[in-house]
């Protein structure tokens, strides 16, 4: 049986999705596009292998009895109002993050599901796919290293466009190692701290870069995440937790080691696409699989939403420069435990 | 387009060949299935999402019209017929390894294609799709580390059933390392020897484990093939290029790392499915991709020839004790150079 | 020439220099010992190989005309008067950290230094004759990885005695590590903050174990020290140093790898002797050879005493949870820039 | 107490050690030195803190009152004559590799040691003072890896003199392999092959580099040594052992691993006396230690003699092309058992 899949935005990410639905998962077909922009919704389709219905608006896509499920790729103010529209169907909705960009919309999303009495939503935190996270998860499980006092948290990438702001750097940057951090740890973070190292002459002017948040679990497990968006190396993503008797942490995502003058090495990844390429196909197969057997799986709307306030959290410590706290409502049972 | 897949033999290989095909790859349908055991073949066709043929013969599914290309995972003295046939048909066809059980089988199937005009045949040597060992072919063609010398690789298996004999170490197990070396460094094996070390006491009493084979290839470069197959300790392949200014090899392909009691380590797999997992899915994506184009790709029919012939001299010269000369028939221009 | 050394201080540590002097280095001889334990000096001395001295104090030993240097490995107290009692008598001093357990006592040092218009003093900070750590600084200095913008320190211990304190840790423990951040990037700590995560259980129920102090240098480089002392799996000291375009940090000590029973694995050191072995070695020669030469060298009395005040700083910030500003006086010529 | 030591041949090697004894090591002052080139036997001993003798001879050195034990590193051929010397003046000796250039000359040594009914030889064989591979024998021992089946061993040089002949780079290179096999495996080589692959074009032309040879031990173990001496990019000695359930490994000897430009990588040693240099000075510091003492360690005159028997076999299979079987004289008790 195959999952028919709307996609609303079909931009670089949603192109993405695309074509891992199309060329590389099972299971799945796109039968319905929609964006802003409808001429590249038209072009997408177009491009298609089997015909897909070309949609004006979300909204129109995701009423269509075409659609079995709804794949949301489109901007991030936008998500809101079709992840409402889906639970409102009672449509499975794979939405990338964020889940929504304040507090109260994703409140919003948690009500409607609450009312609706069932998950619908999966967000697209794809590192809790990553193999290498999915072990350090199943280490922390297995009692091998007791329980987590410190999670080191890395994130390197090559360089970011003019565009990108500091509060930018928390939000969109730092929010997977957030996530990441209520993944590996089971807890919630419940205040956010921002120091500011020396700047890297490669930023551009206006950009704190590299960042260093700590995070206070709700357990006490301090969380330390170093985020430098221009580090020109390349890709890289660093993790490891130290537990009471042991720690585990990323290995090097090597699959080489070249020897040459006077060195031995590998490779760092270019970029998030070469780093998490697996963890994207996995995480859409997982979706696609439920989605077709009617049930919820992966990061939920309570991921989104707690991601959602830790990060604006951080907005303001770093604004501030001072310790704020997180608060987040009580858990809906929904969500269950992690 | 999605396309139809017609399933010749459904043991454990033929299984794990129709779960990739139904739930992790893209573009294909299980179409039309047989077995030896034709039971066993309607039940799999039963487990199946949609709706597949169960034919009482290999020759009657191959001449389907429901089916538009063909997967061999039956027994090897059966892969000839099959293979044959579908190049009588003109149907892309995938075969599990080996081609065929000896080198005149082999032979005919090339003079079929070459009597056909074009390749029909991928022969599953997986290894060709494995990150590590494209990498290692990366960089041997980038001329990073110089010309090619030596090449060091290592097969360890965790334990083998008590049927395995000595003769087949080298035609089932070392078959990989030779596809390997030829992939790797581009020529043709010219000479088989084989050192035999001291008995491991793990290993049934008839079988000489481990094996060592030396390889010696057409322009010189030498290849040690260490084939160990009740090592315990996990599933190791290991493979280095010596070349003449720098060198490549296989990294550990762990993706954590955890510390505790005094150490640090990362896991070795634990047998073939957990180390070639990816290779396999890449695999047939490949085959699949290219068979619904109408194109051939992958390992061919020439490949699958010349990895029988060297392993049939590697018999001999482990039942012989000497240096036994390997002497292929004239390569067709149908299968270009490597 | 041999270099005639009296030894203030025969405990665990002293007693390891004695045999260093003897079994292990060239150039040197132990020719005078005291120890507030008179007995223990005197089995310490009957236990060399030549004839050495046995002094009622440390000011007689300093005094003696068969002295020609000074190691003091007393208690930290105590180091203040015998290192002036040295420099007042224009001897070479080796000094186990601390320089003085106060920043006043450390001035007073380096006043008499000033006065003498000569360095005499070197402070046993052995890190900085690690193999590991000279590499990471002379990276550094090469400019491959751009300027330093993040230190990431951690300094893990296997258990430490019910008697040790929090601030302890600071003080003892994580000194290291702030020798460590200046001699890797050439300038002084200007303030100290201290996280507090949740403890372990295998800590001592007084202890705030582990620590997280966060360091800011004085051109904003910023330094995260993770001080965990009961961590049982081994001594494992690690650094990173992340620069405006690329990294550098400590590879694993290990020697060689295990495979066995599904994994693979090196070994981790399981104490301080182990992990700096030679750099206690390659320090105690340095100085050595430097003192017969009349020469000084290695870490100045000016570093023991920023150590010893960053450490008060941070002392401080662990017990006022505030952020605490660091303070160093003018750094006299004699002391040069790092 | 200080050990005299007279060093016969103070070229490259000997200087080395002059310098070892002289400021690295405890124990040993250089009390005399000769050399064919008595000039620059002057020289040395000009250079040295303390005054030493220079012999007209290694024959008179040897009978000096002033001497109490005796480093040889003068060329191969005169080995023989001044360790027969030193065993009839009953002095320890230091014989840098070989012992002796013919295993007749060999087993003169052995006959003058039975004869004195004590050993008072060791052979420079550093590689046994090397933490790993100390470390590998160590794993051994243990038994977690069974009984050891196969063992590779790889010895890559950056590049040799054009007067570095095959048949040299059995006897003076191999011949570290051939002892690290008896070293590692506790049983002596019982045949030789040698394969010999493509040639590098870095190698001058009258050079069969690289090559490799395969031992066969007397228990069964085979032993693979690949010999490449114009690799280029540096000095990497690697070694693995294959046991029945498990492997040991030579880890790589960097110090720190550095991120730039898209990968990471540590450093290969340069040379043998950055890979080797603790080793050297483990090495000799024993021997200066055991001599004191009257006591004899490290490898024997059985262990030089074995090693240049398997390396003339070597030879003979190099240049006949067969399998050479190696035969022992039957071994002294004095030599005990590995």
């Amino acid at each position: 049986m195959t999952l028919n899949i709307g996609v609303i935005g079909v931009g670089m990410i949603g192109q993405d999705h695309v074509r891992r639905l199309t060329q590389v998962l099972a299971g799945a077909r796109v039968a319905a596009v929609t964006d802003v922009d409808l001429d590249r919704a038209k072009s997408v389709a177009a491009g298609l292998p089997q015909q897909a219905q070309v949609h004006q608006s979300g909204q129109e896509l995701i009423a269509s009895d075409d659609v079995d499920a709804v794949l949301v790729a489109s901007s991030g103010p936008t998500h809101e109002e079709y992840v409402l529209a889906c639970i409102e169907a009672g449509k499975q909705v794979f939405c990338e993050k964020p889940l929504a960009t304040t507090r109260e919309a994703c409140e919003r999303i948690i009500d409607a599901e609450v009312a609706a009495g069932r998950r619908l939503t999966m967000v697209g935190f794809m590192r809790r796919y990553d193999d290498g996270y999915r072990g350090m998860r199943e280490v922390v499980a297995s009692g091998d290293i007791g329980t987590p006092l410190v999670f080191h948290s890395a994130h390197r990438n090559p360089s970011v466009p003019d565009a990108v702001t500091s509060a930018g750097m928390v939000v969109d940057t730092c929010v997977h190692d957030v996530d990441t951090a209520r993944f590996l740890l089971g807890t919630e973070v419940a205040a956010v701290q921002v120091a500011k190292p020396r700047r890297s002459s490669r930023a551009a002017e206006h950009l704190q870069d590299p960042l260093v948040l700590l995070l206070e679990m709700t357990d006490g497990a301090l969380v330390t995440v170093e985020a430098a968006v221009n580090i020109g190396y390349g890709y890289d993503i660093r993790g490891e937790i130290v537990g009471e008797s042991g720690t585990v942490a990323l290995a090097e995502s090597n699959r080489i080691v070249v020897k040459r003058d006077g060195g031995f090495g590998g490779r760092v990844p270019a970029d998030w696409r070469e780093r998490f390429v697996r963890a994207y196909d996995v995480e859409l197969q997982a979706w696609v699989d439920a989605a077709a057997g009617g049930a919820s799986t992966g990061p939920s709307a309570w991921d989104g939403y707690a991601a959602t306030v830790v990060c604006d959290a951080g907005v303001e410590a770093l604004e501030s420069g001072r310790r704020i706290e997180v608060t987040l409502r009580e858990r809906p049972g929904l969500y269950g435990v992690d």
